[in-house]
């Protein structure tokens, strides 16, 4: 059997994944670009493939088509927002993802962002290095109001996280009730949750905004506000005349309407911008590309 | 009875210190400069004055013989490097410092300094704000090996936050016994410690430096090294030849031989720079500062 990877780091960091592949005896083709492909890039990619261990790059109805050897598929990854599910279950493939491995790295790189922003590091970084000795106050974690958007894996984690630090925890979430929550966190509206919080952070799923100009009317004046979870989950627009207005005192962005991301955001300072890399640790990619392959085997009946 | 403040930033965060000592009846001079006075300026602002509520000036046997009045000193603070003890003793000046409030402010600055180099936050911040999207995989925390170098009050809040975030804590301080650790915690000698690290950090006391060319020589080459101590626990030559030759991969300092800092540190971009800042947070301060006006409080008899 042939296996397609498309994600264009795949066991750079540790070739265990790759490995475990090839000692059960299937041929490997790599991306041949070293970026996420398009279409048409797609469909050359997966000729006489069985399996995919897929990124970002589009799979429809019209690559099933062109590909009709293709049996599996399995996202390096949690977002299957490139897939397209209904054609897929009509073409007779299954398609998986890999919830588990991501949820330490991003909640990890979910409390550097807060802490670097909260404890103003990049501003005396920046100063020092210019040989300027500029003291700056930070508000800390401790007894900070910080609210949790969306309570999944990845969600608890940070909250968990935050707690160790002496956070104080709300969290929002439709689908969670109070009773099954660590006493010390508070469920929440949206509403109240934005109008109390001074670190608000993203964890949900969907495509659309959440965060829009009524949204950022509600939030306390000097909120930090990050998003590691979905590009679209924030009206940029409206997080600009926020950011202008002080309303929101800075920023973390991991994720982009459109990537790779060029717009307005890089002209902030007070934005601490990095390229959707919150899974990109040497243990999570381990740990994702593992359970990639395990996956995939399984799918296969390999 | 009258007070002096020589800190140039107490209470300018949370009023409530300062009020404490004004209904108590105490007078207040405030510090006039708005930085670190020296040994002159420090005699004229003590002219008259019962307590001090005292920063990093030099308090010696001349300032104590030009101060007659001066019966309690309370550094706002935990290093008392600046002020002569014995001279204190012989003045009959009772001294005391703030051993409690700046532990979770320093840890909370630590996790920050290891999370933004072992997530390669800085390099890749800067980059997208010059518009290039250019992920970078980091090592991370978890599963990462951690040497603490010196376990006291912050020193062990240091352990406990790593170990939330599933790094492999050794800790090295001769006072320490195996069995009073975390179970979950090795006890090593320094230069065991030093041969395993993938992160080191400094929380011991000492003006004489622990880590020297000989001691870079045992480290794990890419190890990231961070200080928040004492600025003299590091030579800063061997530090340089071991950032030059990779043996260091990064740095962070916010504690330097001579304070302000303006020296060759500042060149190299992989060393996160801070003003000697891990306890400036608003809570920390307030703490630290409640504390320290009780305690002179109390050694006045007031």
């Amino acid at each position: 059997m042939k296996i397609a990877i498309s994600t264009s780091s795949f066991a750079s960091i540790d070739r265990t994944p790759l490995e475990l592949l090839k000692v059960n005896g299937l041929q490997v083709v790599s991306n041949p670009f070293g970026r996420k492909m398009n279409e048409e890039e797609s469909i050359n990619h997966l000729q006489g493939v069985d399996g995919l261990l897929a990124g970002l790059e589009p799979l429809n109805a019209t690559v099933f088509k062109k590909c009709p050897q293709l049996k599996a598929i399995t996202r390096v990854g949690i977002g299957m927002e490139n897939v397209d599910l209904d054609a897929a279950k009509k073409a007779g493939i299954k398609v998986s993802n890999t919830p588990d491995g991501p949820s330490d790295s991003v909640a990890e790189m979910t409390l550097a962002a807060a802490l670097v922003l909260s404890r103003s590091i990049l501003p005396a970084n920046a100063a020092l290095h210019q040989k300027q000795w500029s003291k700056i106050i930070g508000k800390g974690l401790k007894n900070t109001k910080v609210l949790v958007l969306g309570y999944g894996r990845i969600g608890q984690k940070v909250a968990e996280l935050f707690h160790a630090f002496g956070a104080k925890i709300m969290v929002c979430d439709p689908i969670i009730q109070q009773a099954s929550l660590n006493s010390n966190f508070q469920l929440v509206g949206l509403k109240e949750g934005l109008s109390n919080a001074e670190i608000v952070t993203l964890h949900t799923g969907g495509n659309q905004p959440i965060l829009k100009s009524l949204e950022f009317e509600s939030m306390r004046e000097g909120v930090i506000l990050m998003n590691s979870a979905r590009g679209a989950l924030i009206d940029e627009v409206a997080l600009i005349e926020a950011l202008e207005s002080g309303k929101v005192s800075s920023a973390w962005l991991d994720v982009f309407p459109e990537e790779p991301y060029s717009g307005r955001l890089t002209e902030y300072e007070q934005v601490l911008l990095t390229p959707h890399m919150s899974t990109y640790s040497v243990q999570c990619r381990k740990d994702m590309e593992t359970e990639a392959v395990n996956t995939l085997l399984r799918d296969l009946g390999v």
